[in-house]
């Protein structure tokens, strides 16, 4: 299911198959949360270049529910997309729901924030959910801390985390499916380590790190990585969950990571940041823009002044001219990843997205 | 300029030749109010069959501004949109601003909503204004009152109208600009038709009955188009401003007139209504269209239920897909009404759009 094609110094080609075609790795996933992209159609992310995307499961559930999913004919057909589809258990998103969830041995009961209901979701409700939505790679439920986080919560974390592995494969599953375990253990490398080695002993078809990108200084998200990388089966792929920042993707790579997602490039694109090979990320409604006649990079029949013009009319186009700009942009950048993965020249690549992004600070 | 190339008993078959290409009319145009459709990409709407758009000059004047125009090469180029242009005066848009613009015989002066910056809006500028923006059709400044309105208010409104319409007409033009007058006069008959004589004594290039479909009822609307219809050229072309309302287009074509606009039907998109011929126009929040298997009209790929599913969760690429679907729509409308004006069918389709539409009532 998944082949290193190219092993270099600095990083590795590798391809996918899946249900819906063969993917192409290192890859950048857009995130479909609740079974779009905000804000671009999909045939336009596909023809950006992109053919893996992320559904989440715990949003899907909860709306439109798993009775649509099924009548309609699962996520693909109901979102007239048909490449593939990664989908996130939802863990991440339930434990967020503080005050209104319960973690038990055997699974997390929660009250949907959009009526109230109690659900119930164990590691085989989430294969079964899953399975109607269709998805090319499920991943299993796990319990993903914040940071900081204790050692005793992370352990307590980290084993439930396992046990909820070894449920949730030998659930059923629909022909096809591959099957992601998550590697967990908050910020301690011991348990890091640990974490790694037990979830590699079970036959999952990948894996993913789980519980890092989630406030933590960045050299400690590189360092307890290479750390879990070593722990796990080489020939497997790897998959960094949360990790949209072209920097970081450039350096996670180098090191064994061959799968990211996150919803930076879409979120950044709707508050008006637009990526650009030549500059970086531009804040749009800055005046600089007003009269900005060069053209956008992936869109040229556009110019930054048309932009910044929509952006300070509040004009919805603009949100979708930018999403397209953003994730063309990391398309591009993970193509020029691969080629200098290939050509042994990740290190100016690098050192040239460290220079268009780490010249300002990017936030929210 | 403009061809009647059909004469039938219930309507005309036309073409409008302007600056980026030809246009068959009846026509309906998607408004592009600030230099974008609410909400779907420029090419999309030609793609779908729009060769002719508006701009409002007001919206374009106070933000970006003509500085802005002048530098990036007029709204074709800002907008990339290389077909046809209206812009409508704004006359409408200031009039609306009551506490903040002052009627004056040259002009209206105003106070800018964005920055409270005082503007002087006159004949001559509102032409040199759609000369920057480059309007393959430009309307000239108006007195557009609300329904109800005094006969003396209406009479100031008409007389100030005209005289702002000759001299509109006398400022330069942008080479092969076609220029409209405006028919005012409230909701009087006998003003009506003093205005629409009046108007047509001047030499525009074709003519908009202005100040109607603001409120009063229907059929004063029609009776009063049906007046100012008799009292204008035959030949030229007729625009009625501010109608998008399926039916009153057929009955108002039927009667002469060449041309239309409305943000009625991407409003509605906005709004979760989501235009059929099939059906009418369907409420896609309604709980029947949780399962609802049917494909979309004119983007089969997408269901009913996916289209619902994107409303609820609040996802913005729902307006998106509506906002297609109902200008899809609208194409297909002006469509099917030249083909039943050329067979003389006009009767049926109306009917059929009446049964369509009148079955529930439309509003916002």
């Amino acid at each position: 299911m998944f082949r290193v094609i190219e092993e270099h110094e600095q990083g590795r080609l590798g391809a996918l198959d899946l249900g819906h075609g063969q993917v192409k790795t290192p890859v950048y996933m857009p995130v479909a949360t609740r079974g779009a992209i905000r804000v671009a159609p999909l045939e336009q992310v596909n023809q950006i270049g992109f053919n893996l995307i992320l559904n989440n499961t715990y949003h899907l559930v909860l709306r439109p529910g798993l009775d649509v999913l099924e009548q309609l004919g699962g996520t693909h057909r109901f979102m007239a997309w048909n490449h593939n589809v990664l989908t996130d258990s939802g863990g991440f998103q339930i434990f967020s729901l503080k005050k209104s969830r319960k973690i038990r041995h055997d699974g997390i009961e929660f009250k949907s924030p959009i009526d109230g209901s109690t659900y119930f979701f164990t590691p085989e409700f989430v294969a079964h959910a899953q399975n109607v939505i269709g998805s090319d790679i499920a991943m299993q439920l796990d319990i993903c801390l914040g940071y900081p986080a204790s050692t005793e919560e992370a352990k307590k974390a980290m084993d439930i985390t396992l046990r909820w592995g070894e449920r949730f494969l030998k659930a059923d599953r629909i022909e096809g499916q591959k099957r992601f375990g998550i590697v967990q253990g908050g910020f301690n490398t011991q348990l890091r380590k640990e974490s790694a080695r037990l979830t590699a002993m079970q036959p999952f078809d990948g894996f993913a790190i789980g519980g890092l990108s989630v406030g933590e200084p960045e050299e400690m998200m590189f360092d307890l990585t290479a750390e879990v990388l070593s722990n796990l089966p080489k020939g497997a792929p790897k998959y960094m969950m949360g990790v949209g920042d072209p920097f970081q993707i450039v350096v996670l790579s180098s090191m064994g990571i061959d799968m990211f997602d996150c919803v930076q490039p879409t979120r950044h694109a709707r508050h008006g940041w637009v990526y650009s090979w030549d500059d970086g990320p531009q804040i749009i409604v800055r005046g600089k823009h007003k009269f900005d006649h060069r053209p956008l990079q992936y869109q040229p029949q556009y110019t930054y002044s048309y932009l910044h013009h929509l952006f300070k009319a509040g004009e919805p186009m603009g949100m979708l001219i930018a999403t397209v700009e953003n994730l063309s942009y990391m398309a591009d950048l993970v193509g020029k990843l691969r080629n200098a993965i290939a050509s042994d020249t990740v290190d100016s690549l690098k050192e040239e997205i460290r220079l268009q992004w780490r010249k300002r600070i990017i936030s929210e």
